[in-house]
């Protein structure tokens, strides 16, 4: 295992360290637990918007902790799910007086350790909502949606929830908007190599030097099937027809496009995938609205990458295009 | 090989047109050459800051073309200088009246190649100066600095020629404080894998399971030595004395740390080497100004990452603090 790390077992907090100092402009950590909050949270009037998860997602997810988005992050272990005080202790410090919405990609530790925090948080009198993603279908057949994982498409939500709540909205609002990014986004993986996690010093798959790994989450887990290794238009293609055909996305449609790496994959093979992505839908008369592309949610250092496509509207546009301000996210008013 | 391409002979021109795409509200290919600019380029009464090289570097170096950054961008194939035409092409598209102003690494195919466009500016009528980036202390002695590579050090010139413009600076005044960056700026890089180049399909350079390449620049090439593999600590606290004795950096000076990933090194591992970086200047009483971590100039999928110091002074600080808004590099105001 080569990695620039110490002992294995301290990889977290060595990083959130690192990370609070170079951004304490925009984040704090909580003396309580590990958790990161905004500087100024809670925010008075605001519905507090928090997420939470293992580590080695980077930028996901407290990157995305700051003005327009996120206002607590609880933070795992390397891929692991952070506990239960952590993610109450996140809803607390989110709470400015109208309720704190709850995002979560579909992982049973999350969602068991979340649950918890959410009874402990309407315990003491906050409101509480949730919303889980479930944006990957490459982790389950479409008739049974609601178990697929959630992947990068849970960065809309972040997104959108954030600009919701600073808006002003309810957190009714908040929650409803969330609720149809997730209906209207989908996201497709593939991989040319694994990850490694510091505690265990092996790689989650072996892979042939002439295969891939298809339908992977950001985990290192094995995906559906290994496949024959092919060029960048050919497996964008197969990628992208899975993804327009399960919503299904339409001619007249609009969409926001996201083509995340994974970690290990240099930016100038996203870009490229992207090509092919935006062919595909001039080809079928589905407008790109916006589009994303780089690391948004990786898995160590595995090369690969997604494509997610979101069904825009007027009120996911407007959400998208709103400022944030961010360590890893941000974008001019 | 495992890359997402298609022909490893059109990875650029597919890489440029998806990236054109993604950020057409900051950037437009001129028609005469492999040139991005800014959309609105050129700036009237504003100085142009240019650069170019070779593909493969993202977000370097198209990436930081915008508001408050660069001006023009000559593009390179993969690890290959622009033609002297597309420099040329960078030179007059930037140029709204004030000059422009050339920033380079020191490589020679650069060199020339700007040499020539910028005999072509003169040649035109456009006020024409450059300055050479040489921050990499791992590529020669200290008595011949000038004979060093620019690595991503050059960043930090980019930014603040870029903000002097804006802020109304003359040619001379931009030029002044880029060289002022130049003589101010160290950096150190180290690598655990190298790149392999689309058209060639090899490695650039082999080690075992338990060895680093030490002072790497972000070409996939060679270091200095191979060394054992460290400890994130160990190896960062060998980087660092490096780079603090040979400007030297002393006791009461402030200064930018940026932490750079050269492709295929998670974002965890960068925070965890900032983090002994900055014990190291706290127990010197070297004051940490401002911080970078992430990937700002890559080397393809090489893993590996460099420090950078540089020393400030206020107009430094005031200039890296002014907003820039590019595909890459946004900061608010």
């Amino acid at each position: 295992m080569k990695k620039f790390i110490n002992d294995p077992y301290d990889v977290v907090d060595e990083m959130l360290e690192g990370f609070l100092d170079v951004h304490k402009k925009y984040v704090r950590k909580l003396d309580a637990a590990r958790t990161v909050v905004r500087t100024d949270a809670p925010v008075a009037g605001k519905v507090g918007v928090i997420t939470g998860g293992g580590s080695g997602h980077k930028p996901a997810f407290i990157g995305f902790v700051g003005q327009g988005m996120l206002d607590a992050v609880a933070v795992g272990e390397i891929f692991t799910s952070p506990p239960p005080l952590a993610c109450f202790e996140a809803a607390k410090a989110a709470d400015g007086g109208k309720g704190v919405l709850i995002l979560l990609g579909n992982y049973a530790g999350d969602v068991m350790n979340f649950q918890l925090a959410a009874d402990m948080a309407k315990a003491a009198g906050i409101p509480v909502e949730q919303v889980i993603a479930t944006d990957d279908v490459g982790s389950g057949p479409r008739e049974e949606a609601h178990k697929r994982r959630g992947v990068v498409g849970a960065f809309f939500g972040w997104k959108v929830a954030g600009a919701k709540a600073a808006a002003g909205g309810s957190l009714e609002e908040c929650k409803a908007v969330v609720e149809k990014v997730n209906a209207n986004t989908r996201t497709l993986g593939v991989a040319l190599s694994p990850c490694t996690l510091p505690a265990k010093g092996a790689p989650t798959f072996t892979l042939a030097e002439d295969e891939m790994e298809y339908a992977v989450g950001h985990h290192g887990e094995a995906g559906t099937a290994k496949i024959k290794m092919m060029s960048a238009n050919e497996v964008a293609e197969k990628m992208t027809l899975e993804v327009i055909n399960d919503l299904p996305f339409k001619s007249g449609d609009e969409v926001a496009v996201l083509i995340n790496g994974l970690g290990g994959t240099p930016q100038l093979e996203l870009y490229i995938g992207y090509r092919k992505v935006k062919q595909m839908l001039d080809e079928r008369e589905i407008t790109v609205g916006c589009s994303y592309v780089g690391e948004f949610f990786t898995g160590l250092e595995m090369a690969g990458f997604s494509v997610t496509l979101m069904k825009l509207d007027d009120e996911l546009k407007e959400l998208l295009a709103a400022p944030a301000d961010t360590p890893c996210y941000k974008l001019m008013a």
